[in-house]
């Protein structure tokens, strides 16, 4: 095609790169970019590499984190006896925005799926394991994905939990079968850990 | 919020200010920057500010470019007696998808919106008037998007182009009235091509 813009092109390519954005949508943004004042590009530009070298996870609960610690394990007011076992960082915002759970999380960055070749030894279950092994912790909330490789998770590690005698319990069903936490509603996500039942 | 982390959520502010990406979708798609490889946010930021330092508009025919001229205005196998007149870049893009048309462009950037404050002298005329008053074209083809607005630019351009006495054309309704030109398949695009009629 005679009308090709090198750079135009490759900023059109790494937008596309984005999970749910399609060639005309990245196409689209791209020439937003181009047409915005010069600042917003570089400010986009700064953000992305700063928050990509900043972020790191958080060395006790594996959610994400430009501090030390993350929020959560920081807040000397959080009870660290509960842990909310989650598989996504993002689902720990979903909790956060319920403004009801006042326990710690844990964040397992996936959950076993055969099928994708994600093994349980490809998760953060060693790091909740020994996080329990230190003491101090009465319950453990597995509140993975309601879809069937999240049950798998759960029931997968609180096999390795109950030899401790400490309690687990599942979020109710209130969260809906076989969708995402993420987009789970505030009210929702509250019945749910209100309903929590003893596994 | 206890889990808020700054720099997360500055990646965040800035993928929200692109145009139709919300909330969720920006959250998303921050989440997904810090996770993927370093090398992803690198090389998206450096496109990023590359390809806003580098494209400008084409001194011709104000299309966008990261050269001297644009690819169709460089070309010497095009056209320069037929000049194709668009409202925004991406509706270039549209055309040469089409691999029919092979005379030139000039891109107004915008049209005629007094609801949004967008007068006439906002837009590419005067450099498409100039480039008229040099010689040498024979027809102008009027392609704004197919809307009231569009319509108006055209007819409004079209009054000063009549007494020059270069033919002026219009896209056949081939393409769906209420539409965006950028959306407009190729099919539909070499019809109302084809079937242009004189204003």
């Amino acid at each position: 095609m005679a009308y090709s813009i090198t750079s135009l092109n490759e900023l059109t390519a790494q937008f596309e790169k984005l999970p749910g954005i399609g060639k005309k949508t990245a196409q689209r943004l791209a020439f937003y970019v181009i047409t915005a004042p010069e600042e917003y590009a570089t400010r986009f530009a700064s953000a992305l590499t700063t928050a990509r070298s900043k972020v790191h996870l958080c060395s006790v609960c594996q959610s994400l984190t430009d501090s030390a610690l993350c929020g959560v394990c920081d807040d000397p007011l959080r009870d660290k006896s509960i842990i909310c076992v989650v598989s996504d960082p993002k689902d720990v915002l979903a909790f956060e925005r319920t403004r009801e759970y006042k326990g710690v999380y844990h964040v397992l960055h996936g959950v076993i799926s055969p099928l994708d070749g994600v093994g349980p030894e490809k998760l953060k279950i060693r790091e909740l394991l020994a996080r329990l092994s230190d003491g101090g912790v009465k319950e453990v909330i597995m509140a993975t994905d309601p879809t069937v490789e999240g049950e798998a998770t759960a029931s997968y590690i609180s096999r390795f939990i109950k030899p401790m005698g400490i309690k687990i319990t599942r979020l109710a069903y209130g969260v809906p079968v076989g969708g995402d936490l993420e987009y789970a509603d505030e009210v929702t996500l509250k019945r749910a850990l209100d309903g929590r039942n003893e596994i």
